[in-house]
């Protein structure tokens, strides 16, 4: 069991690295600055904030250490429980983060979740369906309306834009979203259950906060974010703001700059995994196993529990597996994963070959049976 | 001669990948999502918003290729720019960012930069010295006080808070400032030319955006924020923001984790230099390759430049080298960089054996004369 006072960080070491060395260097640097941090009087106050070592393991492979840091150290928050973790000591070589237990108290509650997405979209006995508008770019508002027609009479469960499409004069964000409410209404009307519609929210922070507002304001159902490019922070953000309310899908641009090389930076499952769920995204995209993006399947397994599995009573999020996602995988997904999972593809069904409603057709028909 | 509408950016990529092929990827998947994409009677825009492949250069050690991405496919802002770039690509197998040529109209300019900030602290002809408030935790606000009473009689130029102190009921920020502020007064009108204190702005993003005007509106009269764990699109709210007005000050924290694999993520050059300077900071702090943490001689040039080197006419900042500074390193840094430096020392003034005053003359001393 965890103490409700203290975060446990695990790190990984290569093979030649002191791993017991290294343990104390984070326990000291990440929380007094240095071993010989004194200040008359405060010697308690000191002794409080300093992490503690619990284990340090070695083996053929390289070594692990596992850290307590004092919760009180941190603001309870995202932001600055990655600082104190891996903040300065990211800098200092070889290691990577490869796991965290945050008490309950630290983070932001997502507000729908995988129960909360299912009774608002209607959907309980198979995963969700999400497509992706495509081309990325190239595109007028009007041009998204247009596509979204085509899917008036199918089951599609949520649309996004794509990650790379930002506030731009070609298809500015809150012209998009005016052009395909009306759709969206109509898609929603049809089958008695709401349709959602992530836009990108995008841009400096101030103006991603006020745009985000603005969009919900204006009936934005559902938003997309780049958390990596963004931040957690962000993220928790918009994820706390009463103004704001619909959920929120994650997207993972930008992650394998932090995770993908295996000595350094911050694990998948935390990236992806953890460290999403705990700032309150409702819904987070990855790379399958059998899609366009190289992933092992033991990143995507531990991506998927990290979202999904049972962690007190911190709501279980949606993941999402993206890039080069056809029907055929489908059954494959489920078998592994089970039935919560958003399905989410863009190729596959505006770039089908056949119509997108066709396309969309297919993918639910291979979510039948399983 | 670079395109004002054009960015470059430039990729490494390790033996055995082909980076003419990878060139391709990048070039379609991260403008117009797949090569397929069409759209009735939307063919110009498309083709105008595909991005160019403009060399692949391959050696012995791996290859490079550099690619045209149309400027028009970002808000002009950090967080477009790094989506587009290396974004969803960055999933996608071993390549590094390595450099990016931004036109001038992208990002968000520093407010002082290294001429702004000699101006407002009338400092002409040495680097500025900067302590760091140590221990990093453990303190409360009025022991920040004590602290600075310490160096009332010193030309020390500026002090921040450690990265790892956030807004903990033990020393909230505000009142650290508060309680700071009648000293930070005392030492600028001593000496007749003011004294700063960054103060370590952290928290949700709607929070810190809140707490930045706040401590502005306080007395604060600079504010430290850590970029990579907040994100580069915050760094451009607090640098755009009238409300705010004061030096800005990047930490490192993190950088690491985008940076240290060879063969993936970000360079430090990027990271801790162009992406910096383009988002507003006016001090960046980085390792430098005598102190404490390990970062090679070339990586430290590289940043260096990056932040300090002629850009058109986009302000040159300061590079402030960190971790592990003491007295003896300074003619060595000034001696490769010069003097546009910021020395920032934490542990050799607060924990040097001596009182800080002392320890503050004798980097003051090393500066002398060169």
């Amino acid at each position: 069991m965890t103490s409700p006072s203290v975060i446990l960080a695990t790190y990984r070491f290569p093979v030649g690295v002191d791993a017991a060395r290294q343990a104390e260097i984070i326990a000291v640097g990440q929380t007094l600055g240095s071993a010989d941090a004194h200040y008359p009087g405060r010697e308690a106050a000191l002794a409080a904030c300093r992490a503690e070592v619990c284990a340090v393991q070695t083996s053929t492979g390289g070594s692990q250490a596992t850290i307590a840091f004092p919760v009180g150290n941190t603001e309870g928050d995202i932001g600055s429980v990655l600082t104190m973790v891996f903040g300065k000591y990211s800098l200092a070589g070889p290691a990577r983060l490869v796991d965290l237990t945050l008490p309950p108290t630290v983070g932001t509650r997502p507000r729908y979740g995988i129960a909360g997405l299912r009774r608002l979209l209607g959907v309980r006995d198979r995963p969700l369906l999400m497509a992706i508008f495509k081309p990325a770019l190239g595109l007028s508002a009007a041009d998204h309306a247009v596509l979204l027609e085509g899917l008036v009479d199918t089951d599609l469960d949520l649309i996004k834009d794509d990650e790379i499409l930002p506030d731009i004069a070609q298809a500015p964000t809150m012209e998009r979203l005016r052009a395909c409410r009306p759709v969206i209404e109509r898609i929603s009307q049809r089958r008695g259950r709401p349709f959602l519609y992530a836009v990108n929210v995008t841009g400096r922070a101030d103006r991603l906060l006020e745009r985000a507002r603005a969009l919900v304001a204006a009936g934005a159902n559902a938003l997309l974010l780049n958390v990596l490019v963004y931040g957690y922070p962000m993220l928790e953000a918009l994820a706390a703001d009463p103004a704001i309310g619909v959920p929120i899908i994650a997207h993972p641009a930008l992650a394998g700059a932090l995770a993908l090389s295996p000595d350094h930076g911050i694990d998948y499952s935390l990236v992806l995994g953890r460290l999403m769920r705990r700032a309150g995204a409702d819904i987070v995209l990855h790379p399958a196993r059998f899609g366009s993006l190289p992933f092992a399947r033991d990143d995507e397994a531990r991506v998927i529990a990290a979202l999904s599995a049972a962690d007190g009573d911190w709501p279980a999020v949606f993941p999402g597996p993206s890039a080069g996602i056809k029907p055929a995988i489908v059954p494959a997904l489920m078998q592994d994963y089970g039935r919560d999972l958003v399905i989410n593809a863009g190729s596959a069904i505006f770039d089908a070959g056949k119509p997108p409603r066709a396309a969309v057709a297919d993918f639910l028909a291979a979510m039948e049976g399983l």
